[in-house]
């Protein structure tokens, strides 16, 4: 191998590198006709919406607000199954969101870890990852956590070369708690609140999202000390497939696969609007919210 | 130049761009001796805390609680000493938290942009970033924002080759709403609530972050539309030097430049609790709270 040849190798290296940096999937493209996150979500093709089924989609009410949560099946077959059956025995009904850590997560479901189960099952095996292949839309820019990050039907997600895939820690997702035996969790469900813990991916299993009603979970009491006695009840939750007419609420997600949705990545990372006077050239995938929104009327 | 010193230049190339990679500053330290973040805080030495001065320090009482704000006069010493300013002649009182986006910023002040100001400044020049040199704690991981991220005195922070630093926008700064010219803020002050939103680097003054109470600003009223009538009024704003003996509380901060905090990064990214199954390897600049106490009685 001469001088050239060696330093054309190392500049391959060099090159395959680069790809993992940031600032450079969407860097070179021309970012002036990108539209607003706002316009993009106010002037979406109707083509770009899913409207989301009822059968993986529960109502939550709280005393602080009614949160709608669509599941995962894609990611967690048998959670979502579970928690289904949960829900549909009234499992939650009665019982309290009781931990709430500030800009962490709002937990819950059954303290006690005693109130009878009838059908469904109390503990279930982990599905932290699926080897399942699934339509995945990448982000476009480096991450700091996966190899690849994106979304998939709307939810965030990463995937690795093993093709492994897994729902990531972003705001809002919905998980399940568990002790430390990894398949030791099943009935008690977190919903992260703040910064995106990133570093509890494929730690647990995230099978879905908080779709509308974040308010609910962020606005319960807090406890003062251990000692405090604030309660959070859980009024009632339903499978919105369950639901009287008169409650359904046909809600929709932004197809994270659009033309729509990919323009919003990169006006996330190149902002058009006049008020902006730099631009941050990159976007994580916790910070590009997927839009959702009631169906317009007929 | 020889292959071997051609092979070494490129091999540096290499190395620098290496260490601007995640994965790599910690990744092959032993890490099995590390606390866990809670022990680590339980533990800290009394030197790895710094007493927060009353002068740069904050009492902001809403209905929804108390938060505590320490100011940050080596990001924005003319914000510092603005908001102080307006602080003391009493420019907040009875003002109001009118913006609340869920999962993204609590913003208050003046809606109207027409009460009296006697002595402080309505506007002020932005501080976006500052070319003072700063003692950095560099985070030791790659971020996809900025060229370095890190800590300044317990504020998260970034710098570039420029030798520019500014405040990042993770939960709890403390920052200036503008409108779209960049130096028409002055009055009128956000909290970041959810997923740090760091497209906002370097286009806004945060000159801030919130040390005790992000409760009081999660908690806040929202709107159901834009006709509602929600009101979230600012009781009354003290810079904590001028409070009363018995309403004064001595609030401490982990030092960013101790051992206690650099071990707290590595414990973040490589989590030695037998409840994690996998390990992420990594942290980003926001994934590393700052620790806050009251000092221990004497």
């Amino acid at each position: 191998m001469n001088k050239t040849q060696y330093a054309l190798k190392l500049s391959l290296g060099l090159i395959t590198l680069l790809n993992a940096l940031p600032f450079i999937s969407y860097a070179n493209e021309d970012t002036k006709e990108l539209r607003s996150p706002y316009d993009i979500v106010e002037n979406a093709e109707a083509s770009s919406w899913r409207t989301i089924d009822p059968e993986n989609l529960l109502r939550m009410k709280l005393d602080t607000g009614t949160a709608w949560i669509e599941l995962a099946p894609q990611f967690a077959p048998e959670h979502v199954s579970n928690i289904k059956a949960l829900v549909r025995e009234g499992f939650y009904d009665g019982l309290s969101v009781y931990r709430f850590v500030e800009g962490f997560v709002a937990q819950g479901g059954d303290e006690s870890g005693k109130k009878t189960i009838k059908h469904a099952k109390r503990t279930i095996k982990s599905e932290r990852f699926t080897q399942h292949s699934l339509a995945f839309t990448p982000l476009g820019f480096h991450d700091a956590f996966a190899e690849q990050t994106g979304f998939v039907d709307g939810f965030p997600a990463a995937q690795n070369k093993r093709g492994e895939s897994w729902m990531v820690h972003c705001p809002g997702v919905f998980a399940m708690a568990r002790n430390n035996p990894v398949d030791s969790g099943g009935t008690e469900f977190y919903v992260v609140l703040g910064h995106a813990p990133r570093y509890l991916d494929r730690n647990v299993t995230v099978f879905g999202r908080v779709i509308d009603g974040m308010e609910a979970f962020q606005s319960l009491q807090r406890k003062k000390s251990k000692q405090d006695q604030t309660f959070n009840p859980i009024r009632a939750v339903k499978v919105a497939a369950d639901l009287d007419k008169t409650e359904q609420k046909q809600w929709q997600t932004m197809k994270t696969d659009s033309a729509d949705f990919k323009e919003m990545i990169k006006s996330r990372a190149n902002r058009p609007e006049p008020w902006f006077v730099e631009q941050p050239g990159v976007v994580d995938v916790c910070g590009v919210a997927v839009p959702v929104r009631e169906a317009p009327k007929p």
